[in-house]
């Protein structure tokens, strides 16, 4: 079969000249006559690898030279303990903004360690809208303000950067990183699980300015302190290296196609063919409100559920995978990451038109 | 060039036929258009790629019904926190066998979080031979009992399996797991990272018997928590899908070649040669007693180190690769796990002779 259109919201869609290269040097590296997964991670090749893919990200992302650039694992759900066990001390408080599932999911994990504070909430929006920062209510002495840019469930993003004066602003980037430009110096530190927009899943990459690391709580586990993986280079002990090494192609994959810049313009493009035909048609919905739809993630109804099975089915045959919605919202999903192209948007869209001649 | 004879201590050599399948099918994993890389892991696909790898573990340990099998990320080391979090209730005391740098290690993480005993250690044989039994001194009321059954860096291996009573035994087994025959009942919990015997690194397998899990410490982050692990098949978050996929090969392959009792006489061959080399030759040594040398890791010296640079540009030059020994203990390491073949070995003995004739 040829490759089809991947809209899975994660682990999602790589670019496919970055799996050729992996596929090409797969048993023999550079003519070493290994695999990467075969390399000690202590051997020159290898730390050249993991420079290497440290150096592209920090070029792509203009990363600032007081910032530590991690690679662990456990994903971002391992970061919601990690992040209230390095950074909140005892008796200390942090902010949370409560957006949807995942940042939920980070308060609930937080809760379990210190005072956790939901500064705002997008609940009274039923999920539809984020909060304005005037709407939200800082502590005055919170060790840090944590939130999610992108709710890959909902669909929600900011399209703005909370703005916490000396209060070190904590972001999940799962989601969207690398999609859109960013300026790393307005963050305390950001984080991503690999799986949508970095490689594969196994990884998760965090951005951490220096000045906070070494205040780890006691019963913090080694492997959960930041200042020990910046200590080791993120080797403290044996890493995920061929995640490690197939993030360092996409970063180099990016650089090509433009860098960020680029893909914020691609991306951009993307998602606004997406949403004109969702709202350009009453048969196909999304209930975001206009600034806080997300690039990355569309969700998408059909007015009548009872066509949803079929609409699948259909989209399936014309190699367009699993546009299915998370099990708890329902309806449809399109994720659109970096490594899916306009001609897949497109091929989506002539779909959903043709789907509503059919059945309108 | 043609693939070497890679004899790294891990991550380490991978069977080639495995490697070969997950390049055929890299980016199209049978015909349905994608890479594994690419799948959810909530999918059919993958979910039937997951559960076949734990079955096949299963098999080729037979592993009792009243025991779960865990795919985790973090490796060896983030086991050293999370068994203590798990299984060590405050003011409780647990007992480890030092025998090594990875058993000082886990002793050192475990101390962070209760009280450890260290009821036996090969200190008083400079770490060359592992006290028997009768040398133990357990606590009464133990939690459990962790030893390491190999030592990667000493070349230090079990070959009994301590006897605890209703203590559990908990071992690390990462460097040696799927080696020889295992009755895995003796056992309360069978931990092993991937990197060695099993498949690609950011993978650590846990073999826990049901029993024992639903005593994690309040303070276990919920990534840490085995009941949690369990309770989700291993999918709390997004799961290490490639790192999965490529073991399960690994597993069929194992099966393939007669199991686990064919890969024991495979490995019992190996070793013999090696040290039988080693020890008809006055120009090699091993110091490790007899009875307790590894089978997978075969660490030897020259008799003048001065030789050592020779050695190894001669057989980097031959294709025999990674023989380096570890920065702390010098001199040389062949390790020699299942995927490395009798003629790997047969072809750095060959080298050996070689050199010494060369140099003697």
């Amino acid at each position: 079969m040829s490759r089809v259109y991947n809209f899975c919201a994660g682990p999602a869609a790589l670019p496919e000249a970055v799996l050729q290269q992996a596929q090409n040097e797969l048993l023999d590296w550079q003519g070493k006559g290994l695999s990467v997964m075969e390399m000690s991670h202590r051997s020159d090749e290898f730390t050249g690898i993991a420079a290497e893919a440290e150096q592209n990200l920090r070029d792509l992302l203009s990363i600032p030279n007081n910032y530590k650039v991690l690679f662990m694992q456990g994903g971002a759900s391992q970061q919601f303990a990690q992040i209230p066990l390095n950074f909140l001390t005892d008796g200390a408080c942090a902010d949370y903004i409560d957006t949807g599932i995942w940042s939920r999911k980070s308060i609930e994990e937080a809760s379990r360690f210190g005072n956790i504070n939901i500064a705002a909430s997008a609940k009274k929006y039923d999920y539809f809208a984020i909060p304005g920062q005037n709407e939200w209510e800082l502590s005055k002495d919170a060790a840090y303000v944590h939130y999610a840019s992108n709710e890959t469930i909902g669909g929600l993003q900011f399209d703005w950067v909370p703005e916490t004066g000396d209060v070190p602003l904590i972001v999940d980037m799962s989601s969207d990183i690398l999609s859109k430009q960013l300026d790393v110096s307005r963050y305390g530190m950001i984080y991503a699980g690999a799986q949508k927009n970095i490689g594969p899943s196994g990884l998760v990459v965090a951005i951490v300015r220096e000045d906070l690391l070494g205040k780890a709580r006691a019963s913090c586990p080694t492997m959960l302190n930041y200042q020990v993986a910046a200590d080791n280079s993120s080797m403290y002990n044996t890493p995920p290296t061929f995640s490690w090494y197939l993030s360092g192609l996409v970063f180099k994959w990016l650089k090509e196609q433009g860098g960020v810049a680029a893909m914020e313009q691609r991306n951009r493009a993307k998602q606004e063919l997406l949403y004109k035909a969702i709202d350009d048609s009453s048969f196909y919905n999304n209930p975001v409100s206009a600034n806080a739809r997300s690039w990355m993630n569309v969700p998408f109804r059909l007015a009548d559920a009872q066509l949803d099975k079929a609409f699948l089915a259909g989209a399936d045959e014309r190699g367009l995978l699993n546009l299915k919605g998370h099990r708890s919202v329902g309806g449809m999903r399109a994720s659109i990451y970096n490594a899916v192209s306009l001609e897949a948007v497109e091929a989506l869209v002539a779909y959903m038109q043709e789907f509503e001649k059919e059945h309108a």
